[in-house]
C-alpha cells in the first residue's frame, strides 16, 4: 500500500499551468494578478454532518469544490486557485481515484488549479480553500444592501433539500423532478459567471447555502436594513406538487419549506436598485439562467426577513436555516 | 448555547487590518503587495493522530497556527494571512475560549491576521491555510540544493520527540530538559525571521516537521541529489544523557535518533553553497538562534540521505520519518 507521499502525487499533483509552483514543496507560489484584490473562502466538510460517509465520491469530490466556488461566486470573483486537505480513516485507493476524478471535473470546468494540500489519518474530512481575483471595489459584499433595493435569487433554490428528502425516501417526487433534483443536490454549479456579470450591478450578494431565508437574513444584517419576501414572486415549483385531481398539499408546502429553508443550493441571492433591472433580465437571458425578483430590502430592524402571502398578510415560518451545532435559528 | 455563528463572532472575529475584508463575508478580500508573489500552505490537524484530544487547548491553539507560518518560514515568505476551519463534537466554549487565545496569540507574534473560517460539528479537525508574501525568485524551494552545497539546521531538532517520550513516560529526562523540551513540542516557533533572512543566501529549505533526515530527504529529492550527514557536526545533545557515572547510553541512543528521525520541530534545514558560510554565521549572531552546518548535499541517486559516524563509515536507521498512514518510510 503507497504511503502517504506516493497516495499525494499519484492523484493530487496535476499540472498547475497558473502557479509558479504547484503542490510538492512547502508552500504553493501564485503570482497574483497585479492591481485585483484576492478573494479567500475556506470550507470544512464533514462524513455525517454535510454528506453521507457513503456518498459517491465521484460526486462528494465535485462538491467538495464545488461549494467553495459557490462562495467565490458570491464575491462576483474569478476562481484561481484552490488547496485541498482531507483526512481519512484508511487509504482506499478507489475511493480517492474516484474522489480525485470529481474534484479535478469541477477544477477543470471553472477553470482552478489545485495547487497544495495535505493528507492525514482521522474521520473522514476535507477542508478546502479556494482564492479568487476581483477588482478592487468590485466585490459583492453582503453589506452593501439598501431599502428600496430589489431581491434577486437565481435558479430554483429548494432542489437540493427535495433531493435529499426524495433519496432518504421522506418524499416521493413526481418525475422529471428526481432527477433534476438530486442533480442539484449531488452536482451543485456555482454560479461563477452570474457572480462576475454582477459586478457593478448589484448591491450585495450571498449564496444560498443556509437556506433562502437564512442567508437573505444575512445581507439585511450585514446591511442594517430588513427584507420583504414575495411568496408569490417566488421560483414556481408548483407543477412539482401536480394539478387538478393530482395536486399533493403535502408536497407543495414541503416544497416552499425547502424554497425558502432549505440549504445545499448555492444559488446566489442578491440585491439591486430597481434601475438594475434592464440589466439583470440581460444577464438571466445570456447566461440562460432565470434571475426571480421575489422581493425588496425595506427599513426595519437589521436582519429581519418577512414573508408575504398574495393578500400581502405575513406568514410564519418555523424552520428559517441550517446550524451545524443543531440549532435551528 | 448559542449558535455556530454567534460562537464565531465571539471568539474569532477579531480586527484584521491587514485585510480589506474580514470574516464574516462569503469571502475575505485581501489587497496583495504589488510585485510580490503568494505563498500558501494548508495544514489538517486531527485529534488523536497529530494531538492528544485531551490537549492543552492554548497550546493546541498556539501550534496549529506555529506548524502552518513554519511551512511560510521554510520558504522564506512574511506571514500575512490566514484561514481556520474546525470540526468540534460539540460546543464547549471554554475550550474554544482558550484556543482562541492560543491561536490569536501567535497571529500577534507573527503578524498575521485571521481572515476567515468555518466552524462546524464533527470529531476535532482543525485546518488552516496560511499565506505569506515573497519576492518573486527569492521563495526558498525544495529543489535548489545542489552537490557540494553544505546542509544547515537551525536549533536542536529532536526536542520535540524527546518531549513527548518523557510526557507519555517513555523515557525520564533529567532536568532542566523537560521544560525545553516539552516547550518545544507545546510551543514551537515557527522560524520566520530565519527564512526572511535566508533570501538570497540559501539554495533551498524544509521545515523539519517528519524528522530531520526524512525532510533532509524531500530537499535531496527534489534537488536531484544526495545527502551525506555527519553525526560528528550535529547539535549537541550530549549534556542530555549525562557523563561519566551518571552517563545514560540509553537515553543517549534515543536522543540521537529522536534528532534524527523525530517529528514535530519545526526548525528549518536549508542548504547554500560554501560561500556563504560567513553570512549564515552573521544570521545565527544577529538572530541568537543557532545554526548547524551538519553535513553536505553529494553526487548521488536522488533523495538518498546517508550518515556517517567520526571514522567515515556509514550508520544505518531504520526510523526515518512519520507518515501519517502509518507507514515507516
Amino acid at each position: 500500500m503507497p504511503g502517504e507521499f506516493a497516495l499525494i502525487d499519484k492523484y493530487f499533483a496535476r499540472p498547475t499551468p497558473s502557479a509558479v509552483l504547484g503542490p510538492g514543496d512547502d508552500c504553493a507560489l501564485l503570482q497574483p494578478t497585479p492591481g485585483k484584490q484576492l478573494a479567500v473562502t475556506t470550507d470544512m466538510l464533514v462524513a455525517g454532518t454535510h454528506f453521507l460517509p457513503d456518498t459517491n465520491p465521484k460526486n462528494l469530490g465535485w462538491k467538495a469544490l464545488a461549494v467553495n466556488l459557490s462562495d467565490l461566486a458570491a464575491m462576483g470573483a474569478q476562481p484561481r486557485w484552490v488547496t485541498l486537505a482531507g483526512a481519512m480513516p484508511s487509504v482506499d485507493e478507489a475511493w480517492i481515484a474516484q474522489f480525485a476524478e470529481g474534484f479535478f471535473a469541477c477544477a477543470a470546468e471553472y477553470g482552478v488549479d489545485v495547487v497544495g494540500g495535505d493528507t492525514t489519518k482521522g474521520p473522514l474530512n476535507l477542508c478546502i480553500t479556494a482564492m479568487g481575483e476581483v477588482e478592487p471595489g468590485q466585490a459583492l459584499r453582503r453589506d452593501g444592501a439598501k431599502p428600496g433595493d430589489q431581491i434577486w435569487v437565481s435558479g430554483r433554490p429548494g432542489l437540493a433539500s427535495l433531493g435529499l428528502a426524495h433519496l432518504q425516501g421522506r418524499i416521493k417526487l413526481p418525475e422529471p423532478w428526481p432527477r433534476l433534483c438530486v442533480a442539484a443536490l449531488e452536482k451543485p454549479r456555482p454560479r461563477v459567471a452570474l457572480g462576475l456579470a454582477l459586478n457593478g450591478i448589484a448591491s450585495a450578494a450571498i449564496d444560498v447555502s443556509d437556506g433562502l431565508l437564512a442567508d437573505l437574513g444575512h445581507i439585511a444584517e450585514r446591511s442594517a436594513c430588513a427584507a420583504a419576501v414575495k411568496l408569490v414572486q417566488l421560483p414556481h415549483l408548483k407543477e412539482l406538487a401536480g394539478s387538478g385531481e393530482t395536486y399533493n398539499a403535502e408536497l407543495r408546502r414541503f416544497a416552499l419549506d425547502c424554497q425558502l429553508a432549505g440549504g445545499d443550493d448555492y444559488e446566489l441571492c442578491f440585491t439591486a436598485p430597481g434601475t438594475q433591472s434592464l440589466a439583470i433580465a440581460q444577464i438571466a437571458a445570456r447566461l440562460e439562467l432565470p434571475l426571480w425578483n421575489i422581493g425588496e430590502m425595506v427599513a426595519g430592524p437589521a436582519g429581519e426577513v418577512s414573508v408575504f402571502d398574495p393578500d400581502g398578510k405575513p406568514v410564519e415560518f418555523a424552520r428559517k436555516g441550517y446550524d451545524h451545532f443543531g440549532n435551528q435559528a
